[in-house]
């Protein structure tokens, strides 16, 4: 299932970087032919490349400065992809791509129909691993190990290159945990630049930061206790070094592990310094760096500032409230907090699982704890919200940052999982408000005491209000808003996807046969209301911005069943395939939960 | 919400083995009372009477035998429950539920209404923090500590006893790390015995054995590393050792690290021998150990073992078969496909996450691959299932044993949820077989190769086919069965549950009005047929032995509603609370999917 890529015969961008070396190369056969002595300039040539277009079309941009000469290096002396290469979490392989016959498309990044922002199984053979959600390589690429031992191929080389934030995360460690009692041919590369999308935390990363200064006399002590043949640590900008080291390592059989030492946005002086703000700048000036300004005031704020500061005022009011993240104090605006009350705020790291039984152990103490996941992270403790907290019933406060569909980063992170995979467990209540301000109340709500944990579910980005800043106000938990009363058409929706519904309401002739009602609680529901609903219109409508498979709507045609209420249900929403990447809007669209299509939709109810 | 427990008044378990130092403890103050040199002979009072209750009443044996001593010097150091002490997974907390007010109700251990077999947070002041599934106590423990520091509380202590098998899965990693870059009281024992429910593996497992034998000349470097004070390893059976080494911990500050050699099944020489077999042994003779001889050989066979027994009949076929199971090899039968093919098949310790990566790497190089997780512990790799395994369209085979109500394990392990938290997942083939035969033929028809994942549940315990080693049968994907044809209601079952069904069915009268269906695929469905059942009955009942929310019957009531069948639906299975600990008879009652109260519903529906 190739992408249909855009037609990329007349693309300026690639006329105006492309100098002779890169311009060659389509492949890494191509690059295995230059002499080792050409390598830097390629080097140059690549950097120059990725900056250039990242600049312009917005994108990852530290990660895969930080690892031009290694990826150079790694196809230079493997034979990719007959030896397997595996790139933990993907915000790195920009430079991968370009070398593997994707340099003209590479302008498509994250484009609808275009490549994908991460390596992606489907888009090339020299994928070998889809990734996105960190720290599965090592995993990974000892399954092709193993099973390459198992095929006789005992000379294929197996490789996962992985940073130092997600090389902290349990699952990397369960992955060298095996693999130290194997004899298959690994390589375990570590990226070490002391930086995830946040600067790395942890006990691992400051016993990584006393290796590398040479305070740990026998080096990597860690690692080699877990049976790998450590080398390192190395600069990962010295080309000649780095293959003379893999050029040994290629022959070295058994689990190997290499310490490599990079700078995240290496070549560029700005992206360099402020390593955070150019993890993925959008648009900047490829000469100087600068991004570009934006007067972004007259707009409404993120959802993720609105959490932030709210955080940040209940916490003021009261002391026991403590805030908690995985590794995303920027993306979930938890930094505001940290910054304010940085013993009440914790980063743990790229530890969703430690994140929520963490925040149950100080939920069991009478702390009142938000804990911010990303909706697709939080599948990575999900056994932890329903043993840990559910079960116990500690009521934890679950903000589901990047909930529905992201957008540009695609299939591996919409978060529209969430509806179906928490309505199940007992005990929660999951809130999805229709804008800041019910984010504001619900927090709010949950902030003055609930007996149950909560999950509260928004997306990733801007608002509609920019007046959000409200006073505070109770929210009675379960109560369903009527928007609007109309005769025929019953419209239910719940989230931010509510605002599509009122747009599209606003473009209909007949607007009076519609009903719209607000569920801002998915659980638990106002039966008897939904039942009403039901009972007094003769056509049903849900929409949601999650997996219709265990969504909300399927709640309300399992009442309709059970109450033997017999009307014809619609539930609109995220169909039964991974939705991959583009704007929002284009995403949207392509589920027909966009406005232009629910007009369409509720325009035929205006006909008979 | 305390357990109404059983009258125990005339126990004559109790009087049996009650002597004079256990009698009079009924709690830690009374413990902390006692001289020290007494503590040894209290040692062997508390070891009796475990022996005594757990050979008639059974449960998890090894594990308590082993801390009998630890847990007595932790009670008698600290200041319980003012301290705070977690026990990691719960299998060895009987020493310490018997010095902490439930000496007298022990012998209800697992029983409906009886006292858990796991700590529990609403059975006891001293349990802290339920637990069950593994690793979890690092991360309570340290969300306890530095609450207690945001309280000022500066002294206090928070224990957290986790075994060798534990602390190798990743979320135990994820909290050491995280705790060694905080200054909390937090004391991590490690209880080293070198085997979980089978024997530990791993590197770490290699490398801890070393530091044992004292090859290590540094002692516990990793832990050192990750900024802990390590002290042992020192002798878990040494009583005065024991206390001096906690009393001397008592007052350090910041993370501390306790490493106890302890061995398995201590003071009964046959649970010595053989850990794995007395880990829970069921009934045996308290002075011998002898395990009580059964003849099951007229009995069906456990799932399991059909699990086991088929796998490596296919695997004997079929070169590229691979099994892999994280730490359960003789839980899920994998044993047999390790004895026969060590090479490839895998357990990874308790290591979900890993497990499931592992598989899907596997599976890009064309291996077929089993990968047996327990249903309840599929939870801790939910996200590799969606990211690593679906979204990649991996063909991996999960078997999901002790899937449905498991009996006396209880909350912590019913496997309820599946269901809801799979069939969301694009991709997914979600098989659930009624039998030992059509067990087999899934298995058989996955390993032929499917285009997609499948994931196929079976309860824990036996089936009702001796006759269950049939020829190989493909299946077709989705199809139903039609088991019965009636005229009025229709049935519509997944599963082994579907026997309760038919049993019911046959105690009915006028079982000609009665229609069933069994469902072997909760997905795909096969819509067209659905529809044609809810359009050729007046009632449609749907049953399942998982979560009502999120399950099939859902599905099955929102055909309903989409195609406007008008319909009355009747969705049985586990409601939305938590099902506590029983046998899996009683709580099929307490759930209403027993054969009795199926057989109460289906009269109800022959008066009409």
């Amino acid at each position: 299932m190739l992408h249909k890529y855009k037609n990329t015969t007349t693309n300026y961008y690639i006329c105006a970087v492309m100098e002779k070396l890169l311009s060659k190369i389509n492949n890494p056969i191509d690059l295995r032919k230059l002499p080792k002595n050409q390598l830097p300039q390629l080097a140059k040539e690549l950097r120059d490349f990725i900056i250039d277009i990242v600049s312009k079309k917005e994108g990852h941009l530290g990660a895969s400065l930080g690892v031009v000469e290694l990826t150079i290096a790694l196809h230079y002396v493997f034979n990719t992809p007959e030896d397997i290469l595996v790139w933990d979490v993907g915000h790195q392989a920009y430079g991968h791509k370009i070398l593997t016959e994707r340099r003209d498309n590479f302008h498509t990044n994250r484009e609808l129909n275009g490549i994908s922002g991460f390596p992606k199984r489907s888009e090339s053979i020299y994928d070998s691993f889809g990734v996105g959600h960190s720290s599965t390589s090592i995993s990974a690429a000892l399954g092709m190990a193993l099973a390459s031992q198992l095929k006789g191929a005992m000379d294929k080389q197996h490789i996962a290159v992985i940073g130092d934030a997600s090389i902290a995360s349990g699952m990397a460690f369960e992955g060298l945990n095996h693999a130290g009692v194997t004899d298959a041919n690994l390589l375990v590369i570590l990226n070490d630049n002391a930086i995830g999308i946040d600067p790395s935390i942890g006990a691992l990363k400051e016993y990584l930061t006393a290796v590398k200064a040479g305070k740990n006399p026998k080096q990597n002590n860690i690692i080699k206790s877990l049976n790998f043949d450590y080398s390192g640590p190395i600069d990962g900008h010295d080309l000649p070094k780095l293959i003379l080291e893999l050029e040994r390592l290629k022959s070295v059989k058994g689990p190997k592990f290499l310490h490599v030492i990079t700078t995240k946005g290496k070549g560029l002086q700005l992206a360099e310094e402020d390593q955070v703000k150019y993890h993925a700048p959008g648009k900047f000036d490829a000469e100087t760096g600068k991004i570009h300004p934006k007067d972004e005031s007259h707009l409404p704020p993120k959802f993720q500032d609105v959490f932030g500061h709210t955080l940040v005022e209940l916490a003021k009011q009261n002391e026991k409230i403590i805030g908690i993240t995985p590794a995303m104090p920027s993306g979930s605006s938890m930094k505001y907090m940290m910054e304010i009350f940085p013993q009440r705020a914790f980063d743990v790291g790229i530890a969703e699982q430690h994140a929520v039984t963490l925040a149950a152990g100080l939920a069991t103490q009478g702390m009142i704890v938000f804990c911010n996941v990303y909706s697709t992270f939080l599948q990575r403790a999900y056994d932890q919200v329903i043993h840990d907290v559910a079960l116990q019933n500690l009521p934890v406060i679950f903000c589901l940052d990047r909930a529905g569909l992201v957008g540009e980063d695609g299939a591996t992170h919409h978060g529209v999982f969430d509806i179906a995979y928490l309505n199940c467990i007992p005990n929660m209540i999951i809130a999805a408000p229709k804008d800041e301000i019910e984010l504001r109340n619900i927090m709010f709500t949950a902030a003055e005491g609930l007996h149950h944990p909560i999950a509260i579910r928004y997306p990733r980005g801007r608002g509609e209000n920019t007046n959000w800043k409200q006073p505070f106000e109770k929210i009675e938990i379960g109560k369903i808003k009527e928007l609007k009363k109309g005769t025929k058409v019953a419209i239910l929706s719940t989230g931010t996807i509510g605002n599509n519904v009122t747009k599209a309401l606003a473009q209909i002739e007949n607007e009076s046969l519609f009903s719209h009602y607000h569920l801002p609680f998915i659980k638990p529901l106002d039966i008897d209301y939904i039942k009403t609903i039901i009972n007094t219109h003769n056509h049903i409508i849900t929409i949601e911005d999650g997996a219709i498979i265990g969504g909300f709507g399927e709640q309300i045609s399992k009442i309709n069943a059970s109450y033997n209420l017999k009307k014809t249900i619609i539930n609109l929403g995220i169909p039964d395939s991974f939705i991959e990447h583009g704007t929002v809007f284009e995403l949207q669209e392509l589920c027909q939960i966009d406005t232009k299509s629910l007009t369409y939709l509720f325009k035929t109810f205006t006909h008979d």
